[in-house]
């Protein structure tokens, strides 16, 4: 394998929703320049593309990317480089929602939910996608609010008529979420609760890791390799966070969390196209530019993959198997330690791109020019 | 001391802005008849102190509760039985303070900001306030992005500035808060440092504790314990939480923590009016009607103060002295055990209350008059 | 259904080991009157039993309550009216579990570990008890010591080999825990990882909650109401912690968690003796007088038991299915907000017992008596 | 300033117990070749600094390293090139310290606890050692065990006799942690409670910053850089955890928390030998060999320092100051990204030493000298 080849070959997804204004409960913080509708959504996946050339596809978010004709959004897509991604259904930003979608006391609205998330696999006939995202808000704020193996219950009734409706070649990457919205219990809150239903309902149906969804000190690497010696690991939500589900930068709180996720994606085989799973990055550019901040996210990915992909496999594992806990432990460190941007660079180069994307960016003016472009219309917020 | 005597005199304030619409970053939830102004909110608090008896002010948030004429709210208030309470200014709303208020590297920022906080000052002169509720959203989001020291200094200088305009009989109270909005380095993210402002300000700076603000595992009463005996406990935000700043009912979450918290305020002499402690709620009620949330965390703040006052303190310092782990321990869970309903319905009752504020007020019709009749204009959000 | 028989009913084991000193790395304090062998050991699970009525069994911890004749000891017990309970391995107190005992890189370390995981079948054919117990202190304290799937791997593997010998009525529980002693990566860190290896193994292996092995924030009610809905709870290791596992008396820390877990074991039929739930405690008294402490523990769980009985499940259900927020949470606070101690007075009168156990022990100069007679030999210790 | 000569003249001190045995409640792995007393710890120490060049002192514990003769253990480090440090005092391993030492509830433990603080003044004296390094166990395990206000009390008239017995040259160290033995309240918990008591007592009492000894998630740097702003900065205890006080070595868990610290102390002008902040580790190799570990830790440090003196400060604050997040940020990561190895192998050729300390410990054959050499005795274990 050379690692040159498999850099080449890597895949990242961005996220739609990334490029719009987000913010905390507190404050949405208006951008200038910021896309006003999911064509425009598109060119900034394909700008980032553009810059970095491992990010050749774009996650759509359901209703907020609606669109007449899905066709005529995929061939704007492919005139700019890239695909329609992972589809990603929103049953939680309706008034309805209140007390959850799938999993809501009401029948009415979990039928309602139910057949959002049925048009959305038709949406997905029609871009061709491969993989349903399913997020849910579901859970409660108070003690006895609702009764857990109830909504369980309603759960499972939801995921397997979905799953029933998938096609041949579609997929549902079920996600969980330690907590927020729901402040009490959240119905998938874990990996272990999306694993159970995954494995319930059959082998379409695989776990997608958020890598901010977790409790404090959760070992994130370990459900990766976890997940992935049993076949169930469909893919990522990339982002970072100091505190709760801060969707910071992937890396950027800490770019050794991140190499050790993908040195056990490196090491079980992850990278293969084969295994199937999905790198996307899921994160909200609160009070940076967000297309610099796509691309640092992108680096950031690769990065990581380029030190696990450095990693002395022979050596790790001759010195596990004779227990020689320093000097395995010195096998990982050193590639963590080495720097790969001239590596990337040189690979870049050899791609055709520019050996400094940040910089190459900033240099292009592309920024100014949507600051004076998109002006007019409403600008994309998260939620919009 | 005679403990019906002292839960009768006991004050809990309640907020303006819990009345109105909030919700997560994910979604507000509208419900059908909150407030439309700052009239309307005090209505509201008035309406919970008819109930409870015990929560005779409101706080107020500004801009959001900004009236042209503060007299004739503070007018209004008092024909409800009610008075205003701490100003809490908001510097954290506006586009401008993406990079902080009084911290942002931008001096201008600074300036206006500053400007809010003195302004707040002057109201508090017109409402008769004690207490300026001060919370700063102040932080950054990534490593190096700013300077944690110049940020220090740029804090205190405006402290300084907005102390040296109390009037006499003014407070500033200073909030800390772990995390978020800021996900890097909030400027007061522990009552360490807001203790080292106030102690660098003077004696009428004080510590704000609110419950919800802590890193996990953090020992909240030995806060509330340390701060009462140096005499720099200002008061309290009283909330609850699973997870991170749920803003929950209080005693939601964990009753027993109100109940250690009350019980330090009780054993430190913090219910005398002496002590100039601010009991205060700052709750958002999300998913649940918003006046009876409100009423039942004024009964369980009540509850919870009720336990503590049950305490044998002589029991309790006897086999403390002695080193009698259990028998200490037994002398808290014997009050804690203790169901203190009775008790209070019995006040109630001598007060001329309802002894079940929560049946009486879901009898009296209330909540279908508000929503029959505050229909038509625009209903007060978190944030409106 | 009666509470009282209900209540009468319950079965909580007490573990052999709590009886010993105990203490953390800092320190061990010695106690006196502590049991110097296993004999000893079952002696004061005997008198707790006496006090409380319902601990009528006794967990035992081989190698240290290792006996040449457990049909003597086990007569030793019926004696004094209890029963020998769960047999629980230890493969962790060797010096070559260095690296782990199932999960270790060395196939001879995990030979010896697999003979002693099966010598505790035996003993349990010899005790007639139903439940292995199982916890592996396996796992890494550094990021690239060994290889996670590999050691999945050989874990599966013991675990199977373990199964194959199990007899008819006999069953395996699983237990996990978060950290500590293994500081980077647990092998069974979480519950989805039990959980997963249980249904690999078939239905006599069942997942074991031991409520301190969890991160900061986890729901542990979802997870217990998740497995006993999918029919894999087999059972709980109670104590109680404000930070890691710190092996406090049950319910000290959060009796309103406590109360909760019942709750759902209640509703979900956990009580049936058909459910097979274990309701074991596993402690440690650091500071503490063991045998009282262990009586408080053991009422603590009753008591929570009795409130969690007493939430009206009918009144819970329609406020659930209504949507009423407020209106659930209220059906449970009322239950955990009654005092129960009245009707458990009450009911142990009726069973021929002190009304007030800890009251009992006291006066019943056991304690002095213990201090007395035990002395020479060498105490038991944690690990003794 | 020329970061070659700052790395030079960086000064890490290595603390004696390291060398020793160490492990957790549940088992203590021993070693072969460890230390047997206080000489042969000291001779680690000097291995240390020989390969590595930067760690030419040790810290000493009370009474583990207890000699009859300080002048002598003195003179034989100075011959090993090193020379003895810190001054740990240890009240908190013997039956009398249960409840607490100087916090204890019993005034003949205070008194007793007090005396072994003064005695190791007294050391100080005649080790010539600057710092004082307290770090008390005192708590409570129960709420109710003991009252806080009180504990504060006994532990501040303590503080204060120790601070007036301190020498010209001489410094109190006053370090805090979360928990751990203490399981409910800890007496000196936090930052906020060091530093309080420090300013009470003057100049020479200062916070020592544990970094293993925070709750999850607190901003370590925040804390480091705030004391260092306004003098109180005392020094370190360096380790590393993934959860709770793990004492892995400094820099495995989370090295870019390591440079972001490093970053600060370097902006904040604390490598300068004015600035008095002392670099100690506070680690135990409970299952890696000893020696070999604590270079790897002070490589470790080291590495981060050599970092930190890379980030382009001017850089930094023109992109703060421009209110440049990416900008800011990217300055930073420049310098973590950037492989220090090679600058810091040619500084090692310069001092004379092994460019790799590491694979030049190996080839010594001095851990096999060790081995062979150390037999008889009993070895030195954690508390021996």
């Amino acid at each position: 394998m050379d690692i040159r080849d498999v850099l080449r070959a890597q895949r990242i997804e961005t996220p739609s929703w990334a490029y719009g204004n987000s913010g905390t409960r507190f404050k949405v913080f208006a951008q200038e320049g910021v896309p006003r509708d999911a064509y425009e959504k598109v060119d900034d996946a394909a700008t980032v593309h553009r810059f970095t050339g491992v990010a050749p596809s774009i996650a759509l978010h359901i209703p907020w990317d609606k669109v007449d004709d899905y066709a005529a959004l995929s061939r704007h897509a492919g005139e700019q480089g890239i695909s329609l991604g992972a589809i990603n259904p929103n049953v939680f930003q309706e008034d309805d929602y209140r007390l959850g979608s799938v999993c809501n006391p009401d029948p009415a609205v979990r039928a309602k939910a139910l057949a959002h998330l049925l048009e959305c696999v038709d949406i997905m006939d029609a871009t061709g996608s491969r993989d349903l995202s399913l997020w849910f808000a579901d859970g409660t704020n108070y003690p006895g609010q609702d009764s857990i193996p109830a909504r369980q219950e309603r759960l499972s009734e939801a995921l397997h008529q979905v799953y029933a409706r998938l096609g041949e070649d579609q997929r549902m990457l079920l996600e969980y979420k330690l907590f927020e919205p729901a402040f009490y219990a959240t119905d998938i809150p874990d990996w272990g609760t999306s694993y159970a239903h995954c494995v319930d309902l059959g082998p379409k149906a695989q776990v997608l890791v958020d890598t901010g969804h977790h409790a404090p000190g959760t070992n994130i690497e370990f459900i990766v390799a976890f997940l992935l010696q049993r076949g169930r690991l469909g893919g990522f939500h990339f982002n970072s966070r100091f505190y709760a589900d801060d969707d910071l930068m992937v890396g950027a709180a800490d770019p050794f969390q991140l190499f050790r996720i993908m040195t056990e994606i490196v090491l079980g085989g992850g990278l293969d196209a084969s295994a199937g799973i999905a790198f996307m990055l899921d994160q909200c550019h609160n009070i940076e530019p967000k297309i610099p901040a796509m691309i640092r996210s992108v680096l950031n990915v690769q990065e990581a993959t380029a030190k696990a992909l450095l990693v002395d496999s022979e050596a790790l594992r001759k010195s596990q198997v004779e227990g020689d806990v320093l000097g395995a432990n010195a096998v990982l460190m050193d590639a963590f330690s080495t720097d790969v941007r001239p590596l990337l660079a040189s690979l870049r180069e050899d791609m055709g791109l520019d050996p400094d994307p940040i910089a190459a960016y900033h240099r292009s003016g592309h920024q100014e020019k949507l600051r004076a472009g998109r002006v007019g219309g409403s600008a994309a917020g998260w939620g919009a």
